[in-house]
């Protein structure tokens, strides 16, 4: 069942270690098929070199298991409250890379300060609000994709034109029309992160880019007139 | 004598460099055998590629060599006070990796600032009070195991819910429930010393997490109750 | 057509991730043949490691394909800008390398603060102002050639004796007597840039080294009286 | 002539690029022969990776060549100074590794702050004050020496309790009993300039280590009392 897909969320997942994002097991990638709205991710604790392809867990978007022996990734109901809020996506990410990281345990939006960020994210990446202790206590990973997507709907964002968050005093969750697609913006995120830090180390009163600047190489990337690359 | 703990001891200790965590010889693990009172250790000041199985050297817990031809890491009174003080514990590791060592350079505590610490460390990580003159001309490596376990009685810290500590203008001490998992916890506590660096220095006020968040971590992966992995 | 440089352009453009100065296909170089008015360069958003040595795009000084399938790059007119305007330089490169880019973001010059910038750079590494709404929302790549030419030009700076600067809020542009040369110029900029980073995190209120000691290290290396290396 | 000397020389050098100290040709190892009073160093401006056991050049200690067909490293003049003052050494490592030329740049010593420090350097690494005009534009190389030569008279150092030294807006020299050991505390040198670095940005106002604990870990490893390693 769903053996392709099954194949891209294993690769994406291996993409993580080979791409320093993770430490041991912090990370998983998911995907989705829409047409029969069933989830693969990642097995919970598993570690990247013992996995193999057919120990990728399916899940109905209820986070019921569908098909696998292993328990899914205990950041499954995340997953599922972004895919049914963000219906354009179709692979997310979540690591505790160490630049991200950093940004979402100092409770700060990554802004958007050049063209390397201009070129993946349309405008600052946001940093959602603290938790409350109800939802820490209740249902903390549905909670968790609950409060992103009231960041991007109280910000008015377009997930695919902001694809990652950073959660705060936790890490981030990326996302993209694929999972290699979504590990592909993790990189990014972790390099932009890398570079925002250093920026800020070197000049504390760093601006934002112009606008005009940042509209000028996400849409030399993105949307109808995109003129980068082979297209 | 004890083959399968030196083997042990032996594939944790090269561990260190795979990791990362060691320069040259600064680094030692060691190991427990409970039941027999006996510790393996690494040998004083040998290459890590150059060490054997064999070499590992067998102590009791007063420090007499039991076993092996040469003679244990300089720092193997401060793993004996260890092991007597925190009866839970199955292995400790000494190293001196970069951004933990910066932390005790600076003699201060790493704080709670996000669930990459909290899975691991149920709160701060605590840095020892500076030894006295006394303790430094007497029995050092001794004396740095008493103050260990001072900082820990003084401000009641569970060995396995905190499982590494600072000391003040040297190096980490960390431990775990075997030398595997204390050599885990070391490369977690680099990490999160890493990112609390680089979380200070993206903002200089960051506040602790919150106690909740702390609480939901820890216990998602410890004690009974923990529902990460495929446990 | 141009075999020679073709081949010598597709190496010094693997040899950006080899020396860790690209993301993804965030980097481009170029060289160019003086007598015959053409300039050999990457295409545009192509895998590094997908690229063969023919897939190299050979085009006019006026941004004409005149051989290969594939597109050029989409910065492409920025390099023509800079080759009409320095006429001794033979190869140029583009990347978004973490600390260069991190000055660039944070809109400052580096300094010369010490010998290792001096044997290569024989002055500050001056950054662009920034650009204006007519010049982003025209021919975007071409007026970031402009803006790179009029700041050499009012700050009556030599190409070869300055061969990089920052483009604000982007990224580098750095070139050479030949594609090579630029691109070791490029790890030079980036080495440089991150030990001034570091330096001023060091010392806030560091120094430009004397002027005397900047023209030492400089002529040791470079024009008649050069006394490094075999020559 | 001298080929265990050369062999020693070369694989130091070597060593250099391996542990990560310099970039491109920016660094070189010099041995001494002292009861010949010969020396051996690197040839000027070769890559690492092209070089060979018989390519490294023996000069006597007025810098004559007494055996080589390559120039020696332009540093000579200050190696040379250095074994003249300093009786005690037989190697010596110039690098610009990029810690501890982050120091030199920021033209401050390096504190002692801990352990790391106090097992290698007796106390503060020391940084040159700034040449003066004569001693730039006359014998630039030999004044160098000189002038760290000066810096070790006037504070009292000693050479192999230091075995190394910043030379303001330039880079590190470091020394040793031989090549191979000048090497290790090179290595050291960089770890320590990073470390330091790292915990003047985690507290600014750290204060060095207390003098009972330098001489005990310093102690720990040199001198007659010395209880660390095999020994």
């Amino acid at each position: 069942m769903l053996e392709q897909l099954k194949e891209t969320v294993f690769k994406a997942n291996l993409a993580l270690p080979k791409h320093g994002l993770v430490t041991f097991t912090w990370g998983n990638v998911s995907g989705i098929d829409r047409e029969r709205g069933l989830v693969v991710i990642k097995p919970s604790g598993v570690e990247y070199f013992e996995m193999r392809s057919r120990d990728m867990v399916v899940v109905d978007l209820e986070g019921k298991v569908v098909e696998g022996e292993l328990k899914p990734s205990s950041d499954t109901p995340t997953h599922l409250a972004l895919y049914k809020a963000f219906p354009d996506i179709g692979g997310i990410v979540h690591t505790h890379s160490t630049c991200a990281t950093s940004w979402a345990q100092a409770g700060k939006a990554i802004p958007a300060l050049g063209t390397t960020h201009a070129d993946y994210f349309y405008g600052d990446i946001p940093c959602t609000r603290e938790m409350t202790t109800a939802e820490i206590e209740g249902q903390y990973e549905l909670e968790t994709g609950k409060v992103i997507v009231e960041t991007f709907r109280s910000l008015e964002l377009q997930p695919l034109e902001i694809p990652g968050v950073l959660v705060k005093s936790h890490a981030p969750f990326v996302w993209g029309t694929d999972p290699q697609n979504a590990v592909h913006n993790a990189v990014v995120l972790e390099e932009v992160a890398r570079m925002a830090w250093k920026t800020f180390t070197i000049s504390a009163d760093t601006k934002q880019m112009s606008k005009e600047l940042l509209d000028r190489h996400f849409l030399r990337k993105h949307g109808k007139n995109a003129y980068y690359g082979q297209k």
